[in-house]
This record gives C-alpha cells, sequence and structure tokens, in this order.
C-alpha cells in the first residue's frame, strides 16, 4: 500500500472546497489548478498578486513550484502543464513570460508538455495552471 | 506486458464514439469526462439527471465513481479532478454540493487536487468530470 | 533514477515557447496538446492542413501518433486524449472522423478515455488533442 500524501505548502490559503493544492502517490504528484493568489493572509480573502498577465503568472509558478517541493520534485520532474488563460491575445506575452521563467529556473531535464487553451476563470484572474509530474 | 482494461460499468450507455468510459492498466486508472447522464434506459437517449446543478453534480459524480469500482478503485485513490462547468456564477454551489458529497462518502486518505475550470458543454449540460486515479 | 526524454518527431515545427512535444519518463508518455499543423517546413510559419474539421483533426492525429512512436508507444498505450473543440456543433462530426480514424488504426487494445470540452483556440484552429499514455 503505497501511501497518498496531501501536499499544503505554508504559504497557500485553504482550498475553497474539499480538494487539496497537489497529491503525491507514489511517484506521481498532481498539482491542483494554481493561479496568481500572493501567500495567504490570516483573516483575509485571496489576492491576486496584481492586475496583469506578468504579476499572476509569475505568482501562479511560484505557487505551483510550491507545491512541488513540498512533495519533494523540483520543475525538471514536471510531464505537463495544462495552461488555462481566458484571452487569446495573451499567448504571445504568456509565452514570453514562460521563456524567460524557465530559462531561470535553469532546468536540467526537458521542459515538460504543455496544453494551452481558452477558457472562462473567476473574475480578475488572466491564468491558472496545473502540472502532473512524475518522480524518481 | 500490463494489460490494459476497459471499464464500462453496467448503468452507463456505450459512449457516443469509440472511447472508454475508463481505463485502468497496472496502477493507473483514467476516469473519461463523466456528465450527469442517469444510467441507461435501452433504446432511449441518453438523458441528463435533471435540469439543476445539483442534479447534474451528484449524478455525475456516481458515475465518476461507478467506473472507478469498475476498475477496483475508490475515491481515495483518486489523485485529480477536473471540473469543468459552464457558468462561474456555479462555483459556489458546486464546492457545497462537493464538499457535502466528500464528507458523506468519508475519504481516508486526503481529498484529490482539482482544477475548475469554465468552458461549453452540449446544450442542458452544467458539469463534466473526468479523474485520474493511482491504486495501491 | 529514471531519464525523462523529450520527443521531438522531426516532423513538428519548435514550439512556440519553451515546452516538448512529449515527454517521456519511465513507463509514463504524455504528448503535449498537438493542432492540425502540417509538417513543419523551415522559414515558414507552422500552417494548418486546411480550413475543415475533418483536415485538422486528421492532422492533429497524425501528429499526437508522430510523438507516440517517437516515445516507442502506439495508439494502444493512451490512457487519455483530451479533445478540445470550438464548437458544440463539431461534435458529431469529430466523433465520425474519429470513430472512422480509430477502425482504420486497428486498435488491439481497450480504446483509452476521452474528454470533450468546447473552449478557445488561436484564430484558423478548430481542434487540439493532448494524450497521456503508459507504455509497457
Amino acid at each position: 500500500m503505497t501511501e497518498k500524501t496531501a501536499l499544503i505548502p505554508a504559504t497557500h490559503a485553504a482550498p475553497p472546497a474539499r480538494f487539496s493544492h497537489g497529491v503525491r502517490k507514489g511517484n506521481i504528484l498532481q498539482v491542483a489548478g494554481q493561479v496568481g493568489f500572493l501567500p495567504a493572509v490570516p483573516g483575509q480573502p485571496p489576492t491576486p498578486a496584481g492586475p496583469t498577465l506578468r504579476e499572476q503568472t509569475l505568482q501562479t509558478f511560484a505557487n505551483v513550484k510550491a507545491v512541488l517541493e513540498e512533495g519533494g520534485a523540483t520543475w525538471d520532474d514536471v510531464m505537463m502543464m495544462r495552461v488555462y488563460l481566458t484571452d487569446v491575445d495573451h499567448f504571445a506575452e504568456m509565452n514570453e513570460i514562460y521563456d524567460a521563467y524557465f530559462e531561470e529556473q535553469g532546468l536540467k531535464a526537458p521542459a515538460p508538455a504543455r496544453t494551452t487553451v481558452y477558457v472562462g476563470l473567476p473574475k480578475g484572474l488572466l491564468i491558472e495552471i496545473d502540472a502532473l509530474a512524475v518522480l524518481g
């Protein structure tokens, strides 16, 4: 029996429902959809890092990374990134931010696969990302 | 060679195309996108459990669960739930139904991760859910 | 330590950002979102196979298959297909194309699970598909 562990970074607000920000079981780690919320402040509602795509994307990366690290993983273990944008016109700018971020992170393994689609998100949110990692 | 098995609950109508409601291979189990269709009645087209979000969500959960069980899994094995809604205004109500349902199911392991996005669905359908489980 | 490998079919243009068309690690293979782009021609921008759903769907299948094969997998190893359409009215036609294609491919294992949702895609693209495979 392999244990299933909830991954709960100290920076993260409690999820708005009965789900985990991430779970790991054996070598599989799934990160829940992360958005650009700043580190949680007790007693205050979740607040996006800012109104811009850049601010939200970088904060979303930080939030995904915190869940990965909580589960003993790094970006190098990530197999798939699912990027949800609200506006097709954000694609080019998101890619620039994406490339610069991963350049800076210094990946040692091949970059993950990725799917980007355009959906509705709660008001004020421009991007959401989830990730599947395989460790070991 | 690990066998890949199709998971076909007796309650489910045949899929509208050449895909399986679920598949299992080794310890990985993938549930296809489920909607709120009632148990199939031979000779009749698939019918949603009702027009409300509550009716459809609960039926969708039942349909996901049937596929999990067909593959020897339980909710506790689920790593990721992907929830597709058609309307951002349904988020709060879906979360209430979600929490009450999983409270009632008595999970022993940590809750799965989850991503919720807002998409288009066929007319009359308000919610679709798929799930990835890791057994053992 | 299991190696993570990037899957880069010779026919594929470089991705528009720092991601891989596919990755494999151990027995898990993830195909990135593929669209109906024709085989890349050096010095030319990616071009869809045609304006119709049929042309784009068949080319998308070919592109997914090329990534699977690059990783030593076949359609029979695919657990999950995620199909993104832009228009609910395309569902029936896509299913016809889907069924005929997989009939022709002669699957030996059960068909993968599938989720189909309706999202926005970049102008001119009618379908995007990604896939998760488990080998062995």
